[in-house]
């Protein structure tokens, strides 16, 4: 708006599924700390307790972080590319983190109590999707951020990055959806099925993990929420095309 | 090709995606036979192994079936848009009726040995999906099927319908990692720890599900796959823009 016209807005519907998707994401938290902390003791490093920082950070860090970053395009959509893509891959560089310690947390806690690791199906596709998740990151700082990769190689690679993006997000939620299933039939192997409150809250924020997941994925998917290339951005891709086709011996 | 010209060909890359996808349904129904009838004392109707029936249903009805009605659209580009339709909800309306028996399975054999319903987040989530499966059947023969619904209220109803499509697919594989998970904790819990060959089996069926959900999404989401109007359904809907232009008072 350095012309003096007035502020771009959002298209309409925009806002309130992004301002939905938040309220969703905090009341996942809470959730998971209102289960973890009603009915497992609370959470801390150092103790019996470490177990339960492995929920906490991978609700945090691989869902909502990990939705919010696939977010910013459309939230920050009248912002320079630069900034965003910065917020993108630092988002994704947070989740990547927080979900490292969970992880750590884990292992740690199954090496204390003599637990084997990595035998269950949540185990094999939480570590699958951790593991391609940090390689997807590499591939985007690569791709994206490193300044002398071709215009051609990343509009080759964008496609993938997208895909493989929306895929790891929700093969995030499911490796939770099954962590809660596991959790669940470990700890109240015997009154779950009656129905008992900490059943509930558990499938409650299954729900939550599924509702979440599907509201990030219908503003990501929404062809009219996509984020509009920039006046600056159209002429410097004008530019690049017609150097390209200069290039091209066939014209 | 009426006009003598070569007949259509597929997009490369296309037909070897769909045929791998065939070739990991195909897998799947093995393995989950494999490990019904190796480990699990195999499947029958009025009997103990009832139960069984249920992974069988759901993986051939919500999985395969489901995610062989999605590709239709891609896989028969070049037939008449009528009868890929019909045969999109012929498949559809296949997979809804396997699963009400998988479900019915389930029900019964629970009835049978006194395990109370619909308490874990796998019942919640896999119930959930079918009745909303069920529902987004009704809806697409209504607005797709039936002749007199208007063209505006269709191209409104498409985009929803191809989420929601996908959505659905996506929360029937998340049900049956769910599925397999409570299962072996259910009938394997002290030796699923151990890698015991049955755990094994049972997580790469899991490993199958996510592979086929992946390869099948590819396919539906990849822009130049899409299938194109026919030359005759492009000069169909300019008659109807035609028409609908000349009836908006705006012009």
């Amino acid at each position: 708006a350095m012309d003096g016209a007035p502020p771009p807005t959002s298209p309409t519907g925009l806002s309130a599924y992004v301002a939905v998707s938040q309220l969703l994401g905090l009341t996942l938290l809470a959730t998971t700390g209102a289960w973890l902390g009603r009915y497992r003791g609370g959470v801390a490093w150092h103790s019996p307790l470490q177990f339960n920082a492995h929920p906490l950070c991978m609700v945090l860090g691989m869902v909502f972080l990990q939705g919010d970053a696939l977010l910013v395009y459309r939230v920050f959509r009248h912002e320079a590319k630069r900034s965003t893509k910065a917020l993108h891959a630092l988002l994704h560089g947070l989740a990547l983190l927080i979900a490292l310690v969970g992880i750590i947390a884990v292992f740690e806690s199954h090496r204390t109590k003599g637990i084997p690791d990595m035998y269950s199906l949540h185990s094999w596709c939480g570590m699958a999707t951790f593991v391609l998740y940090l390689l997807q990151w590499f591939l985007g700082c690569g791709f994206f951020l490193f300044p002398s990769t071709s215009f051609s190689l990343r509009g080759w690679y964008k496609p993938q990055h997208i895909f493989f993006g929306i895929t790891l997000f929700i093969l995030s939620i499911a490796s939770c959806l099954l962590g809660i299933t596991e959790m669940l039939l470990f700890k109240i192997s015997d009154s779950y099925s009656h129905f008992v409150p900490e059943g509930i809250l558990a499938n409650t924020l299954g729900v939550l993990l599924v509702a979440f997941g599907l509201v990030v994925g219908y503003v990501l998917t929404r062809e009219e929420w996509k984020r509009p290339p920039l006046a600056e951005e159209l002429a410097l891709s004008m530019d690049f095309k017609t150097l390209t086709e200069g290039e091209s011996p066939g014209g």
